[in-house]
């Protein structure tokens, strides 16, 4: 079985893929120099936008593209942007997307207030247009992410956590904005209530499975493609899927030891954990979970009849989970 | 002439700021554990609430103060407050209105995710009301904050300001607020235009008249009132209104030794050049300004009739100008 491409996903909205590119671009112009200047630099790296994607998915699903559908797009988009620039200032980051980062370039202060700047501006499409159900949407995701972003680091303190919180903190840093996305592509082409929800939890649903992927790839996936340091969760001590279920599957003197070894914080020991894992089944474990919530979303879509947007929906789900990076 | 106190400011609607402070700490509530804490910490400190007090202000002047009010009160010092705990962390600060600030505390990585917080959490009371002129008028706010922060940051890189540029900076980054602030009291209790753009005007000359007293205590405020080092604004190159008259109204040549040593940033320069912008009138030319914009603060108010909320406004404008913190 080949892998599913982006290019594929991203064929059935081909097209309007084309005039969101020139209207993201003429939104985050700017008449102030060293503001465009920057703006330009963060344009100039775009990633996946799997996130404009699925707004433009949702909205072709349920009736069609107009410019309401590209302001959420845009607006979504603007969001993450923001969300990665803070991080980036936050852990110090050197590199975003293979190039090097906002703040390396330009410190601290600029894209804290880039990261701000970007956040307005995506709020202010929407204000200026009176979408104010996508701004109903959006606020309460930027609150979810930050809930779940802070759950995530009081219990990485703790070292205390269960797949319950597990799941809640994953369902509001990470799926929480997936819902977000799918909603606002539906109430932009749509009023129909059964349409919408079932949308919001197709989002919610790829969202969690999307994240455990995430974390399933911090354990095995390959540094060089993923982007990432293996373990490098395991060093921030954020308990993921496999390790919870993996140090709830074993001798309770194997999970001292493992969890005192995580509080040190070593280098050296992490090699060792992600063997536990791996021997503990927690990757099975972990897959077979992901690919649970796979079924879960598509099935939210068997509402809505054959159409080539939901034929991309089903093979964006398969796409989450078949990635390595 | 005894100076003006913030409790005399406040009297007329003594009743209205208890109800707020009730109101605002009911908002400030998370059932999330750690989210609660921080914010307790917040609210325990608060300073001195110049911004709801304007909004308030505004409201009873142009008519009633309601709940709407006090939404938008909440949303302005929720916003200024986020703005607050961002700027600390890019600033490292260690303290702030006399704690440990958040960053010290918790870290920078919980700070920046209880400023997006914070900023979230103003929007969706706004949101969740449907009081959409406010989200207008305060996402625009957002967006010239951090235009001003941005141009102050890249004049200072170049250390090539003048008046209007200065002007530019202060009116975005600090009146914006200020006028904000105006609007939205005003907005909350009457639908009058003239009465709203009077306000929004007021509010703007007075934040002018404010940042340009900011910048005046970093050349001559006692450092134990005001809280700030002195000469805090020319070791961060940024030029200020008495530095700039002082170097447009001297020879070249002292111009280009005094840049120079702005440039070399220096801690023992700092003294001199002080001493060269008291020397130079640029403090009595910046309090006569300031003195100027506080004067049409004052005469936007002509519109309306005599009240104690009038009363409070035009001595706010002297509480701004006259405090030395």
């Amino acid at each position: 079985m080949t892998k599913t491409t982006l290019t594929e996903l991203q064929s059935p909205i081909k097209n309007e893929l084309i005039d969101f590119d020139s209207f993201f671009k003429a939104e985050l112009s700017s008449d102030k120099k060293i503001l465009d200047y920057a703006l330009r630099f963060i344009l100039s790296q775009k990633g996946k936008r799997i996130r404009p994607l699925l707004v433009l998915l949702a909205s072709k699903l349920s009736g069609t593209i107009s410019e309401r559908s590209f302001r959420g797009a845009a607006l979504v988009e603007l969001l993450h942007t923001a969300t990665l620039v803070h991080d980036d200032v936050v852990d110090e980051a050197e590199k975003r997307r293979g190039f090097p980062s906002l703040n390396k370039i330009w410190g601290n202060k600029i894209s804290v207030l880039i990261g701000d700047f970007l956040l307005s501006k995506g709020l202010m499409i929407a204000v200026a247009n009176n979408d104010f159900d996508f701004l109903k949407t959006i606020t309460d995701t930027v609150k979810r992410m930050s809930e779940g972003e802070l759950l995530q680091i009081y219990k990485a303190k703790k070292l205390d956590i269960n797949e319950s919180v597990y799941f809640k903190i994953i369902s509001n840093k990470t799926a929480s904005l997936f819902s977000a996305c799918c909603e606002i592509g539906a109430l932009s082409s749509t009023v129909n209530s059964e349409k919408i929800i079932a949308l919001k939890n197709y989002g919610e649903y790829l969202g969690i499975a999307f994240q455990i992927k995430d974390d399933i790839l911090d354990f095995v996936g390959k540094t060089k493609v993923f982007g990432k340091m293996q373990g490098g969760d395991i060093k921030e001590k954020k308990l993921t899927l496999p390790l919870i279920y993996a140090l709830d599957n074993c001798e309770i003197s194997k999970k001292k030891a493992i969890l005192k070894k995580i509080r040190k914080g070593k280098n050296s020991n992490i090699k060792e954990i992600i063997y536990f894992v791996i021997q503990s089944n927690g990757i099975n474990y972990s897959e077979k979970t992901a690919t649970e919530y796979s079924e879960k979303a598509k099935a939210c879509l068997n509402i809505f009849d054959d159409s080539d947007a939901k034929t991309s929906l089903i093979k964006l789900v398969n796409f989450v989970i078949e990635r390595d990076k």
